[in-house]
């Protein structure tokens, strides 16, 4: 009986989207509003959702507790309070766009999971717009 | 690398769900008091998800401005504070339920979008009712 | 020790925006969209909140089982599934904005209250609009 | 024309996570403060998502009122305001994990509907954590 | 310049209505359901919201990760994963309605605050009953 | 009959919570990781909540859509996709807290009001933490 369990979590960040290689105009011209040069912000949302089968001794996929450690530790220690751009590693050459985003964090949560599990972030750069990954 | 991007978006407007050819106490039978002759409305609450690889040049799989401004012209022009089966030619003969206004918005946003993107939409009725189609 | 108790409802009903002593040029410049001869349509969510004493004997200060009945009678009863405008007596010749479903539902309510308890009613035409009225 | 139709329901209920078979040192350190003996207890939301072809004839999956019954009757009244591990036979035995409430859930709905449809069942433990189960 | 500051938390308890002095039939009478002798339980929903003049030098009424502090050690810690009924010593010979919950929260969240600060607490039951106290 | 009427808005900013006149040192222990020197972000909610006697002729308290237009052009044009502290003049010697941003959106919004109307405001800085202001 595979099932999955979600867990969601949040940080806030500041981002900019751009291309170092563009010119400022074409960055305009593609990023829009989002090319800030003094960046802005989002609240992110994010579902970790783990799926495998259940242990019939303790009944749990994966116990939510080691899950949510494993959230804590990876991205919101990295990511929160952060301008994603300058602070984290991973963006320093990959435009932090909410698709960017998703696959990092997807890379991160499953290094740390037991190579049985599948995974699936979803992502929310605001509650309008978001992206969902499974690797 | 093969993402979702979704896309939130609303529009409030009038139904009734009946069939023309059924007398009112066949259509009470099944629809009960959504076969109100008088209609009832709805905030429907879309969300329209694409899937496609992540542009390696912007990042993106669709810019979500984009996506945005489809599904305004498409959907929320055509359908906001409408009667759906008075105002709404692709219900003038087709029942607008949940299901088929799902099949509709999938139809006309599909029609808009890349061929080699994915489209699924999910559709709110009401927060405890909703339907997706993926095509 | 006063507290206030909420109860949460909801409702799905059409409407139009418009008075019958007004052309439909009038109409259109102060209702806009809103005046679709057809009608339109919301999912009303309405918050009940009744303020009193604690009964020091329940520890209640209305059995919300009791707010929810008077609820599901007067107003769910009354206006789900209904055309306001045309199903409605109350707004036979009353325009049914927020402002006045909330005020007619503050009166409906308060009639079955005891006469001690207080009432304020919130009414979500949209999940980004909604009006506040405490009699 | 293959669409999902979703329902949401909730029943409230405590529960504990443990083995009788485990010490309780056992048992705190895989489970810990949800072995409290005296229980705790959530608000459990559920989401049970039909699949199958839309009828042509009324445009419905399934009737939407003929699930909620079925989740009413077959959940709500069995779960609503109980104690899982006391109160609801199938828990005699079975730890009352999120995983394993959902699968209970699975089972008990999908025995009542049409054998060609298919079921999907979330179930939100708190808003924070959630498990899905497909069969 | 008078600001209120909000911050939600949340805890998870079994809880029972009844009065000890109460005959079984007296307590199914007024409390129905929730009288039941082995518990049911709850996700509450917590906002704690402090009113006072901004400090000019740092822009804060409270700074808000001190009121989240405060919620830990006075709330969550005590109620979290708790029977209110069995665990919590406030609610030994106390109805843990919702009334009656707010109210002792507001009474010890109140205690650890400086004196010119006023407190409303609002407590969730569920996402459709909650309660507000002000002092 | 006195009603308000509520408008929800949002808008998507970076931010530094800092004393310019203090030290490093000195804005790390009161402001933590609000501090960072290179900002981070939020979604901003924001709800702006009008009051005054229901128009008799229209039913209208104000017109939501007059509300939305006074929200974009004052707040949202001036505040989205922005960082609050070099790109927003009002905060140029104004530490941007949640409460002094609801202060000054306050300040703007009830500028454009007819003088008769009474305003509050309420901000979220997250889903989690808001603030309240009325004047």
């Amino acid at each position: 009986m595979r099932v999955t369990v979600s867990r969601k979590a949040h940080f806030n960040s500041a981002h900019r989207l751009y291309r170092k290689d563009w010119s400022m105009e074409q960055n305009n011209t593609i990023f829009g509003k989002c090319n800030n040069p003094n960046y802005h912000g989002h609240n992110y949302e994010l579902i970790a959702s783990v799926t495998g089968e259940i242990d019939q001794e303790t009944g749990f996929v994966i116990d939510v507790k080691i899950l949510k450690d494993i959230i804590k530790k990876e991205i919101e220690d990295a990511f929160d309070h952060k301008n994603l751009n300058l602070d984290v590693p991973e963006f320093k050459d990959l435009n932090p766009t909410a698709e960017n985003i998703a696959v990092v964090i997807h890379q991160k949560i499953k290094a740390k999971l037991a190579s049985n599990l599948d995974l699936e972030v979803t992502l929310y750069e605001t509650p309008r717009n978001f992206v969902t990954y499974s690797g």
